[in-house]
């Protein structure tokens, strides 16, 4: 990504806290992540994130979604002997959330995916999430999820983030995001 | 703590969620946990909280405090050989919270604490919270913290709590709340 439109999303993320009324500091601005897992298509397919904190013990993000923008299907493996992989809770705390996870598929599900994405999406158990609700996704099982026609924000709390060992679907995606 | 009083408690927590536009379930609501710490003195010496997630590896809470009202001095003390105490991040998402920790005393401190009370708090090393910023608690150390004049709402991240093994200071205190 160019660093003039990662400014340019950083910028419009904050619009969004704004609308959910929730405080970060001029640093943490500064520093929204933005992932476009590689795909250089962030209106459908991206993520912006402000990692409150991440230890060796626990992580707290702040997860900020556009208007119908998808977090890619993932799951988080084992590490090593002592981490069974990643373990999160997202609390919905603004706009909608549709997550899907391993289950019974939902026959008419509210996510939107663009026809060339649709092989990468293989879980459609359906999880609708209003602002107050949660879920908890066990380690290493398949998810996904996208917002709703708002946008939403999406508090994690989880085990410690190792983002780099991701497993994603898509082959095609890279999880680190490279600014220019 | 009488049963009514509880509810009263529970219903002015929620108005205090509305004020800082954090959104809840029924079902949290009706649990908000009152800890007046056995002390009868709510006012003073109290703390209301909605456990979003407590599991084997990390917690998120909600914490709600009245104007000036205060979370006793305690420590998270090592638990086991695998668990060196809690640690605990408290992001403040509304109000002001005054956070004192081991270190160098403030010689004007924020914090108002009745005298009764003096003999009990012996760390006044000062973290002033505004909505937005955050600090990090190192297991078993010595910390607690009082909302300024409006209340206050912070969100704690940590590993997983075992809230009966925290150490107070004070000797009569019981963390764990009885209803009657």
């Amino acid at each position: 990504m160019k660093l003039r439109e990662v400014k340019k999303i950083r910028k419009r993320s904050v619009e969004f806290l704004k609308k959910a009324k929730i405080s970060t500091t001029t640093s943490e601005v500064e520093k929204v992540e933005i992932a476009d897992f590689g795909l250089n298509d962030i209106k459908h397919i991206g993520l912006e994130l402000i990692v409150y904190e991440n230890n060796d013990r626990y992580c707290a993000k702040e997860l900020i979604l556009f208007p119908r923008q998808i977090c890619p299907e993932h799951r988080h493996p084992p590490i090593d002997d002592r981490n069974i992989g990643k373990q999160e809770t997202f609390r919905c705390r603004w706009g909608d959330v549709y997550l899907y996870v391993e289950g019974t598929a939902e026959k008419n599900p509210k996510a939107l995916i663009p026809r060339k994405y649709r092989p990468y999406f293989t879980v459609w158990n359906e999880v609708v999430l209003h602002p107050g609700q949660q879920y908890t996704i066990a380690p290493n099982t398949l998810h996904w999820f996208q917002a709703g026609e708002k946008g939403a924000i999406v508090s994690e709390f989880s085990s410690t983030s190792i983002d780099e060992k991701d497993l994603f679907t898509d082959p095609n995606i890279k999880r680190t995001p490279v600014y220019e």
